[in-house]
């Protein structure tokens, strides 16, 4: 029966539909979504009667099994576990799911070997856990994809008084070029906060955020596990002066005039690059290199993010 | 001899350096880089033998062990594993090696099981294969993180001899807002070659990148396994204006007025911001709202980068 249902919520992509060659992921299945239900606890508690693994069913018609939370023998073998998952995996293709996600605490890692059999692959993990996937629906695959990017952040404290900037030199280069003070921003951590935080651990200056300036991107990042990086570049207001820098992490620490970081061969070529950037914002008004930022709430979860781009005369932005 | 170089090496940071409360990588040791050395090949052979395990070292002290290259059976137990790492673990620590990353192939996952209950927690994963990474060194744990963010990029064609912008309404959505085509950058793929694929694979034209506009930022990304989210919003010039669009993700797709897309509430807040944005540009020149892109080779890598900032005056930019 479910299985004819989702059959004829497909029908009307078949023969409408001009062959998409998209490979955006699968919350863009409308007929499985319109299938698919929330699982409730005791529908949950009356499944586990039959031996099988059960789950969270999502709105896309994909199955999530928590392996920490159904009661698995923290001693399960791994053949014991590949029956129940096999067992399982053809329920779920009887009922018309498109996807299978496990996620597995790392105690229970035996169980990703035994999955792996069954065509799952890692989606991604983190610290204590797993997650695994695998899609089930027709066609290509259109799970979502896991996290690409690390995100680095610079920050340009630019002293307007006597148009000097701070610049630090890394002990740990080769060549000791002057760059901004920056670093990889933590989880969950905002761009902004990210150089505030390395500024100050950098060369003990407090700096507040004013602007984005310059976004780089790279892929196969060295040293970064063939990772991308997206590296973002802030211009800061002084709150303090005084440096007092880190010499574990940095040679030297120095305001520096920004005419003179412009023109020397002693920085890196995006270091340059910016100091250009600054010093015509220094002299024509910042407005004319910003990105200033505002922060919004999202429509849908109550949270807020944050937005950058140019800024507009007052009257057009609200 | 080694963990007396060791500490010597360590002696100056101890004596002159003020606290750093910086939670920089581990990269930051210059103390540990002047004691590794890249182990050969021939020096791995010779390791071998111990029945310990063997792995690369790298600059920084950290060593690295890939277990799908180092001839482990492939039913070795995770008893049998577990002894072999608490024995290397005690070699590399008394080596004075500051971490340890653990390269498992899937099929091999009871050995990550094994390497958790010796403190390992996971680095990340992907397709077929995890990254364990312990730290010995001192202190707080110096590790770099892993990616943390998923790129969207969103595509926002102007035609600009009719003031008319390509949007589309989300089939899947609850409230169909007009929105720029736009999707999940593929790994590796850069923000304009995702804005350009994606708007052709949602509604049939071609186009070109021009400028990236505006960036949002936003954690705990909903249906994200908590990751974070970076949205680049980018201009495009149109190449053919047929649209012929994806009808498994889209309800509709025009050509609408920008005035009206500025206006209209049946969009996103985010979507209406950038096309009064867009209007400006429109009315007084696109240059005062674009961060232009110009490709840049790495210093060190060979590879190329994107850079995105606002444009200079040609003479400021070289």
């Amino acid at each position: 029966m479910a299985a004819c249902a989702f059959a004829l919520k497909l029908l009307p992509l078949v023969v409408t539909g001009r062959f998409c060659s998209s490979r955006a992921s699968y919350p863009a299945r409308s007929a499985v979504r319109a299938f698919s239900r929330t699982v409730t606890r005791s529908q949950l508690h009356r499944v586990e009667g039959t031996g099988a693994l059960t789950g969270k069913v999502d709105r896309f018609g994909g199955v999530t099994v928590n392996l920490a939370d159904i009661g698995l023998p923290a001693d399960i073998s791994e053949s014991s576990f590949s029956r129940l998952l096999q067992d399982s995996l053809a329920r779920w293709k009887t009922e018309g799911k498109v996807a299978v996600w496990l996620q597995v605490p790392i105690s229970l890692s035996r169980c990703v070997a035994a999955a792996s059999t069954h065509g799952f692959t890692f989606h991604h993990a983190k610290h204590d856990h797993a997650v695994l996937a695998l899609w089930l629906g027709e066609g290509e695959s259109r799970l979502p994809g896991s996290a690409t990017h690390q995100i680095g952040v610079a920050g340009a404290v630019v002293d307007e008084s006597n148009g000097k900037v701070l610049v630090v030199q890394d002990r740990n280069k080769t060549k000791n070029a002057w760059k901004f003070p920056g670093g990889l921003s933590d989880p969950g951590e905002n761009i902004g906060a990210t150089a505030v935080r390395e500024v100050f651990e950098e060369t003990g200056v407090h700096a507040e955020f004013r602007s984005l300036l310059s976004i780089r991107q790279q892929h196969n990042h060295p040293g970064a596990f063939g990772m991308s990086d997206m590296y973002m570049i802030c211009r800061l207001g002084p709150l303090t002066y005084d440096i007092n820098f880190c010499t574990r992490e940095c040679l030297r620490c120095e305001w520096l005039d920004l005419a003179e970081l412009a023109k020397t061969d002693d920085t890196t070529p995006i270091t340059s690059r910016v100091a250009r950037l600054l010093l015509h914002g220094l002299e024509h008004g910042f407005n004319k290199i910003d990105l200033s930022m505002e922060e919004l709430p999202a429509v849908y979860s109550g949270r807020f993010y944050q937005l950058y781009h140019r800024q507009l005369p007052p009257t057009l932005k609200s």
